[in-house]
């Protein structure tokens, strides 16, 4: 049962008879899918509460994902929710890598944040530097990338009114410089890019910098040092993913931030931009709160099945009334553990 | 860090200086385990409330888990709970295993009942068959096992006085008929086994009769057919194990009670008792709600670890900065995922 978004029901239907399709033309039994469209929140509560559901995925916001936590939980049957609820994905960029080629690594950070126009659960929202020379081009490349960048179209209204309250409130930072202020769009969705720089010693004194600004947007933080590059990897919460480039030169610090952000995140990049998320074996699209409810799962690749299914052990169970997996030759190339050998 | 519990203090002194003794002998570092005494509920309360804390396991009661969930809820970053809080581990009987050997099948029951003086997890606190001449065999050595088995020492007063109470409510119930009255014992932890009979429609219709009863106590349930077996199945709570015992004349009734039992435990038994429980890769020491607050989860077995582990994307990593089980030949004879094969 999927609850549809109010913002885009025509999408929405168009996904929901593709997959409808996917089911008749599997030969899964009807019912296996079911969309259903409601303006209220109080259609998606009313499902959470329902006995026969018996567990939750859902991407969106801190506040939507925690209300449904909370609605599982008083349940009678309580059932577990994997929430995926934002992050700032920030990225490390450390100095040898920097100095490398500042401006090219701009190109690839303003791509990255104007992708979805910014909509991205992984667009990143945190890129952090040490003072140099090699800062200021960065920065000269990133404001101009972002601030010639086209007028984009938010997916509703809502997210546009959040990103520009969001926009505001970081404006009204004391230290927090907006080198490109979103210009102001006309229309109930569009939306620009926008650039914002801060130290270090704000941002850490400043626990609001740590929440997601949905949107188009980025925010440099200046660090003094390698210590306070490390300080600062200490203070993010859980993340979808976090970013660390570097160049030999640089592999002291790469080494040393590697697992204070492996600690914080579900997945940890050493190139490219986190924007990029492929479907398969390895991808972990997860991580600690507050990037999802339930640090195990992951929402993207094929070990999302696991939120859905549970261990059964079949003790002393007679062949033919063992499930296919578990009968010897049942399932032809499914890999089994027996007797502690893989098989 | 562990709570030991208040009751048995010298117990749990033993077990970690065991435990703490292993730590050194495997060289991990100092402070993996440590043992915390106390009396009061509220030292694991604020155990949980510690930012530090990133996971909590518990076994005992309902109540004892619901609150410990409630308390990691209320947390700012919520953590996981894997609760395991108890079982009734129906046993269903069909006839013609109950035919075969009614009074050496008595003996088993008695025996798992009176193990640890009942007070096993997966102790079977239901036992379900069909109205026969068989069951009135077995029901006579039931209670004959039952009734000369010796007293025996609960854990603490607290479960005496737990479990009295429970037996009173049972006997008080219209049509709960106590074939073994437990007899009343001196002293504050000694106990007696007890055995009650009730009918099928009794118990569907007083859902108190499938709490558990903690100690050396069992029900049976009778049903007319068939039919009314089934409907008991259906109408169980989430268990740590389920048991069917039948014969090669009760293969369809077998199949018919399996899925609705898979349904609705963690592991399903096909011979022998719930109580053994064997460390492996197969067992799942879990189940549904209520039986654990999290059924993904076995809190026996190597399966067990997966509670306190989350996964990690490392994506583009440098080979020298990868943890030892990523890296090619890390770790000899670990299995691992290699572009979709396995090695």
């Amino acid at each position: 049962m999927c609850k549809a978004h109010p913002a885009h029901p025509g999408t929405s239907e168009l996904v929901g008879r593709a997959i409808a399709g996917a089911v008749e033309a599997c030969e899964l039994p009807r019912g296996t899918f079911a969309l259903l469209h409601g303006q209220s929140h109080r259609v998606g509560g009313s499902l959470v509460a329902q006995p026969a559901i018996r567990a939750v995925a859902f991407t969106g916001s801190f506040l939507g994902g925690k209300a449904l936590v909370d609605a599982a939980a008083r349940r009678a049957v309580p059932i577990p929710v994997f929430a995926e609820m934002g992050s700032i994905n920030p990225i490390f960029v450390l100095p040898r890598r920097l100095a490398r080629d500042a401006t090219a690594l701009a190109g690839q950070v303003a791509a990255s944040v104007m992708l979805g126009v910014g909509q991205f659960c992984t667009s990143p929202g945190v890129v952090v530097m040490q003072r140099s020379s090699s800062l200021d081009a960065f920065l000269a490349t990133l404001a101009k990338e972002l601030g010639a960048a086209p007028e984009g179209t938010l997916l509703h209204a809502g997210i546009k009114s959040g990103y520009q309250r969001r926009l505001a409130e970081l404006s009204a930072i004391d230290g927090v410089v907006a080198l490109v202020p979103s210009a102001a769009v006309e229309g109930p969705c569009g939306a620009r890019a926008a650039l914002f720089a801060v130290d270090a010693r704000t941002w850490l004194a400043r626990p609001e910098l740590r929440d997601e600004v949905f949107g188009p947007a980025t925010l440099v933080v200046v660090c003094d040092d390698a210590a306070q590059m490390l300080e600062l990897a200490h203070a993010h919460p859980g993340q979808l993913s976090a970013t660390i480039l570097g160049d030999d030169g640089d592999r002291a610090l790469l080494g040393a931030l590697a697992p204070i952000l492996a600690g914080r995140t579900g997945r940890l990049l050493f190139a490219g931009m986190p924007t990029g998320v492929e479907v398969n074996d390895a991808i972990v699209h997860g991580g600690p709160w507050p990037a999802t409810t339930d640090a195990r799962s992951t929402s993207v690749g094929t070990r999302a099945i696991l939120r859905f299914l549970r261990p059964v052990a079949w003790q002393d169970c007679p062949a033919d009334l063992l499930p296919a997996e578990l009968r010897d030759g049942g399932v032809p190339g499914l890999p089994r553990l027996v007797d502690g050998s893989r098989r």
